[in-house]
């Protein structure tokens, strides 16, 4: 029999970039005893869910709670706007910006990925300029929505989600604007309603710090309008009927009622922290990660410096370096996870996750457990990252117990 | 601020017919830490529920697992195997054979919808000798797929899907058979492969006491050749890259860890258990709650004794009383969540669940609820249903400590 | 390896007097973070619970928290207030009066052992009368102490401690009153204060529904006053020490973090639903078992209904037949603990536990398994003791789910 | 109301010297329904812990488990083996050498307190040859036991238990050796057969990695002969009864069932692991630890490196710095709780906990937060600790991933 429970002696470290760990607060909520979902308890626990979703998103709009991973909030995104033979506007920015428009091709869309050449656009954010200059040549209005990844996961880039709006505007066109922050939201800033978001595509294991199993849609009236022409097929995904069930807290089907304790528990808390001190927290953590990365005398992943990510860091390896190897020997040596390179860049950097339910000291935990990983596998190091992160944080800390206390 | 898992003294009796229970056992093992989705502890855990999963439906076939509620799996099953504008056949069973065929309308399919009229339907089970004059009349075989309900979730009514396959194969008509055991599945017997089932669709918080949030389609070769030449869009539904990833216990896209330990405990638990112990006890269960409701001199919703449901009794109302009324009460004043009646049918009946982590005595809990309450209400009652269910429980005792120290 | 979590499918029934089952809510308290008992948030627990727990036993006077089980505070009571070869008055009430006074003798007290003859003192509650007179007799006042069993758990007897302490005043005599309520706190209507106890013991496992492992001393300013004279030696159980460290919420030694974090919640829960209200609710529950008692034709073991006891009853079995195979025969069929007749009258009673985390549902299903248990051992049963039970739970219903909402 | 599952984002740092962070699995298993403890299931639960508790202290004889935390024990060991007015011999090596001294005393016994002058006794170990030498003096043979802490948990140091054996057989005296290793156990090495001690005091908030609340008497032939002797009082610490019931699996009052489940998961997670390789692990990290300390330039505690020791580590802090003002902005700035410098010692030093559930990584995070903390207070730090940590350990390093898969 398998010991799912079994762990060498001490705590894993699961610092990829999500699933992040789940604080012990979540998983005691999640284990309320499930309850009537057409109960008057169930619309209660809805009731607040939905209306706290809104506020992590920054929006006055609907947001739709899915039972299923996020993923599946892709497909919604599209299906609930968009008809058969649509083309969309998608910006590579990685791999899930690559996974994205594969989903798009899929599901009968004909997306059109613009996009630096070779793994360059792997190392930048969206270009704005270049969405703009296409939305300008498409006088005739064939685009219908523009898709781009707000955090990239598969390499630690952040783009500017509100340039993108401006490109659109610029360009006087009228296509969505569909954003995935599946890996941003509640890590990095993120304003649904200011930037002129039409949809937003989210789940629940990264910055909500839940298992995953959850993933929403923030919409715009305009996204809202959009849905009742649109054409593509859906059914568990359509909007329309989540939305008149919400009203009164309730799913027209099953809901995932122990994730949405979850989810419920989880808005508590980053709302008891409030979103700034979320977000400011994440900023410090990436920038110790990344004086470390400096310090060791590697790359860091993002080459744009006004887009680093707060959420991870990816590194990137020397030539010659295979970065599976360094990641499984920490793994086997210290029992701590890291993030493997995907797709196009496999084998050339690993990713480290600092967001969530993270501190100071797991992040030391996790900066050493990295350089003596490095030394052991034989990647040269510059010199100690663990002693410039040490100097950062200590010369920029904030107190998180006198803070909770206040 | 709402606190979630307040209840007044004593525990909640949740006797819907599913969401069920969660036992402890499982409500811990959802609390193991979350895990990198692509790191090999994740690996061994997938590959154990996959093999497992297949003992439950009895087939050596692929199951998928989504991480989604059951109504994705309905979805599922009609997107990976039909065209646009495919022909179905569908037989009225209750609300949720009616959903259903809703669901394929929508996903663009035309649904012919078999059954009896009035609400006479919502009383029987599917008619095998209904749905093979129809197919024999189909000689141009434009019916692409047979869809029926094995376990009528809204009715308490079981109908015997080895007997549609029979009516298929009699007709000598190609269609598919897809089959919902949503609220049948580990509650009631059931045989995948043995049945000739096509495609099966069932969800986790029924007979296998998870919480909900994870679904099931288990397939067949013909299914999946199917799914080949199928033209309704489909992304994260499809099977292929699925079963693909599932080879070496992984998924395509982030898979719901902590509801997936869940799964690998409730597992266990019913293979401990014994699948034939599992549908004697729900049977046994199922003849008490029928006694008793025969004591009180109400009629059973389910009007065909052969297809009793294991899994609930709904429990016709006299005229001029409310259900929804009766129910209430019992909320009220014995903390006991009872199911409602739905569609047609509504404030005519109430559903009693004896599912899952059910036994003797929980049952008699309820079913002393339910005394209790319809006197409350008004409802002449007969005679003393306690008494009767206790009459047959104690002469068809078996002994559950004991059998479990065997 | 024994599988710890392991019970046959659906929830044992406990309902033995104690331990009682723990609720969810307490067992996820309970795994909070164990912290440091010496830092800041160990003395804001120690502060609140120390606070709280003086509103159930109704004192202002300290209250002694120790982390050990019951037991324990009956050696505390004794040790910190008398000295070697002091004689105390005791009363037989059963079992634990009889276990009190063995404990006495084996510290180097005299204890007096006041009682009816034979099994009479296991019917009835404690003789103020026979206590006063004895007391009026020791004009020396060699007689320092009189102990005495609020609730004895072993039969279902509650005593009258304000007709103790009355007895006491009206001899004029300057003993101390030591009372324990170990199964009697928080179910049955207790008044340290008001009715003048010196020292109340009392234990967590039973109406405070936590697990065993905390116990309790309540002082009078008499006790305290008495405890510097005392001669007995002590350390572990000394006050002194306690009184003072509590002043900030910390203990001189390491106090039982886990089970605190649980108390803290008992209290709560407490509290929250009023200490009346739980008063009601317990002898509600008991009054509805005595009439399925009656209506079995049974005898109930407390033969004074002025002392029955709102936490447990005994149920005397006829002449031949062994209580133990009774409950053994319910145990193995219907999976439900019924607890055990203790001492004299071994094997000729059971007993019926109905106190703490317990409704009206659950009490049913009780009754229902002793029912079917009787009938299935051959116990001749009059009439429906489920039915009596039923009739008097309709009648005289509260709405815990409104009430919990008001 | 207070919030007890109230911390700053990211998990607590509890560093101190125990109690020790309690695994996850533990948690779990103390979840487990509380059960009858005169029941069937617990004494299966009983039976295996008392089997498997004697494996960690590496006895053939009776182990007791008490519901009590452990200064309960120590009592116990001396109030079961002594009469009042009895010699002891007791060694100042500590603050808890100095307490149980305390406690000896106001039982009734007559301590003699060996030991250096000043605060030298507190950087050094037992001294045997001392011991030796007094009882040697003892020809009268009023010395009736010894009495030594095997690990100082105020200091951190280890004495050689087996080195006191030696000197009282050296000195042909025939005084019981009582030995408390309450911090030491399942941590350090420990034999209590082989090394000759008659009854062994230990906890199980330390090495066992559970909530306090349960301790333990190791006992020897001649403890329990000298026990039928012993004439101090005592009911709720007394062997025999339990010795008795223990051989069922019971107790003969109310075990802390939960606690025991607990414990039962502990010995399955220790066993599993290995007693030795727990050992080297506790080691490991200690060195680690004292190479960081030397880095800073600091002192060591301990005085003698043959007695450092594994479970936790004293830093002296430079003349005129407060260490518990250093310990105050490391907890209120980096979310970490060290241990206090207790008694004679108190602002001088603080103890880091390397005990337990602890691994590299969280040694690394423990060590960062220290030197961090150090320079805000403005100690001066001659070089990285953690830099010299990193590189003993990945120099050092065992797999702790590929050694539990083996």
């Amino acid at each position: 029999m398998i010991k799912l429970d079994f762990h060498p002696a001490g705590r894993h470290f699961l610092q990829i970039p999500g699933p992040s760990p789940v604080p012990d607060r979540i998983l005691r909520a999640m284990s309320y005893p499930t309850i009537d979902h057409r109960g008057p308890e169930f619309g209660a626990l809805g009731r607040k869910v939905l209306a706290d979703i809104k506020k992590i998103f920054k929006t006055e709009q609907p947001v739709i709670i899915y039972p299923a991973s996020g993923t599946g909030a892709w497909e919604a995104a599209l299906t609930n706007t968009l008809s058969p033979g649509d083309t969309v506007l998608m910006f590579e920015t990685g791999h899930f910006a690559t996974l994205w428009k594969k989903m798009a091709q899929a599901l009968g869309l004909k997306p059109e990925f613009l996009g630096l050449p070779g793994v360059e656009g792997w190392r930048h954010g969206v270009r704005a300029d270049m969405i703009e200059a296409r939305l300008r040549a498409d006088s005739a209005h064939a685009i219908k929505a523009v898709c781009v990844v707000h955090n990239e996961t598969s390499t630690g880039v952040t783009s500017d989600v509100a340039a993108v709006r401006r490109a659109i505007d610029a360009a006087g066109h009228p296509a969505l604007l569909l954003v995935d922050t599946i890996s941003g939201l509640a890590s990095a800033d993120y304003r649904h309603d200011e930037w002129g978001v039409d949809v937003t595509v989210s789940g629940s294991q990264k910055g909500l710090m839940l298992p995953p199993g959850i993933s929403f849609n923030a919409l715009s009236p305009k996204a809202i309008a959009a849905s009742k022409a649109a054409k593509l097929p859906r059914a568990f995904w359509a909007w329309d009927e989540i939305i008149e069930a919400n009203k009164n807290g309730y799913w027209p089907y099953t809901p995932n009622t122990n994730l949405l304790y979850g989810l419920s528990e989880a808005l508590d808390m980053i709302l008891e922290e409030g979103l700034d001190n979320v977000f400011a927290r994440h900023q410090r953590l990436a920038e110790a990660t990344r004086r470390a990365v400096r310090a060791w005398g590697l790359e860091i992943q993002c080459a744009d410096a006004s887009m680093y990510s707060p959420v991870l860091t990816g590194v990137m390896m020397p030539d010659g370096v295979d970065a599976d190897e360094v990641r499984k020997r920490i793994y086997e040596r210290f029992d701590m996870s890291l993030g493997q390179a995907l797709g196009k860049i496999r084998g050339k950097m690993f990713r480290i996750g600092h967001l969530g339910d993270c501190n100071d000291l797991t992040l030391m935990a996790t900066l050493s457990g990295c350089e003596m990983g490095l030394k052991l596998a034989g990647v040269p190091v510059a010199a100690s990252g663990v002693v410039a992160a040490m100097e950062y944080l200590a010369s920029h800390a904030d107190s998180p117990v006198l803070k909770a206390a206040a």
